[in-house]
C-alpha cells in the first residue's frame, strides 16, 4: 500500500502540502525564525503518532473486547536544535525520546489496559517508524 | 528544547490535535475504515518530512552561498497494512521504505546540489527520527 504527499514551500519555513485530498500548512513559530502559520514539523510528527494510535487503539479494543470510548493523548518530544541550525553535531538532530500519555475513557482493568497499550505500541505504523531505523532516499 | 501536543479522538479514526496554536484533523478515508475528514497518520508523518526539510533547505543553502527559491517535494511510502490490522506479523506495521524527490528554484550546480542533499537530510530533526532509532514511551 502506498502514500504520497506533493509539497511547495511558500517562503523558506513554511510549506502548503497535499495529501489525500487536504491540504495542510507547515511553518515555524516567529520565534524560531518561521512567520507562524502553521504547527511546525516536529509538531506534526507528534499529531501523527496521536492519530495512528487512536486508531490502533481502537482496533486493538474490539479484538480484547474492552469498551473504549474517547481516547486523549498528550504528546511531548525532547530534542536538541545545535545540530539542525549548524552549531554542533554532538546531539543527535531529531528528538532524543518522545514521552505518550493515553488517556481512555474505559472501565477496564488497568491490567488489561496495560496489555492494550503494547499490543497498540507494537502494531502502530508510525511508532514502528519512529522507534526503529527507516531507509529515507533523499534525490534531486 | 521541548514540543508538545494535545489530541482528543472525536471517532474511531478521527483525532483532533492541539499544536503551537494551531489545530489540525487526523482521520482515515472512508476506503479505510475512517470517516474521512482529514490526512491521515502516515501522511502527516510524510508532510512533516517535507516542511522540515524545506527549513533545513534554506538554511544550509545559505551557508554554502547557493541560492535555492521554492523548493518542490513528492514524497511516498509503502507499507503493508497486515501487522496494523492484526492479519499478520510477518512485515513491520510502518513505511519500510520512504522516497523523497526534491525539485529546488536554483541554478546551482547538480554536483553542489548533491552536497546539499546530503547536508540537509543529516540535519533535518525528522528525517534523523526515521532513520535511527528513537525511544518512544507510551503509558496510562
Amino acid at each position: 500500500m502506498k502514500f504520497k504527499i506533493a509539497s511547495e514551500s511558500e517562503n523558506e519555513t513554511k510549506v502548503v502540502v497535499k495529501a489525500g485530498g487536504f491540504s495542510m500548512i507547515i511553518d515555524e513559530p516567529e520565534n524560531l525564525g518561521g512567520t507562524g502559520q502553521g504547527a511546525n514539523p516536529v509538531e506534526y510528527v507528534l499529531a501523527a503518532l496521536s492519530g495512528c494510535l487512536n486508531v490502533v487503539g481502537h482496533i486493538v479494543a474490539k479484538e480484547m473486547n474492552i469498551k473504549v470510548g474517547k481516547i486523549s493523548f498528550e504528546i511531548e518530544g525532547e530534542l536538541n536544535p545545535a545540530k539542525f541550525v549548524g552549531k554542533s553535531d554532538e546531539e543527535r538532530a531529531g528528538y532524543k525520546n518522545i514521552n505518550v500519555k493515553v488517556i481512555p475513557e474505559t472501565d477496564a482493568d488497568p491490567e488489561i489496559l496495560k496489555k492494550w497499550l503494547i499490543e497498540m505500541e507494537r502494531r502502530c505504523p508510525v511508532s514502528d517508524n519512529l522507534q526503529n531505523e527507516t531507509p529515507v532516499s533523499i534525490h534531486l
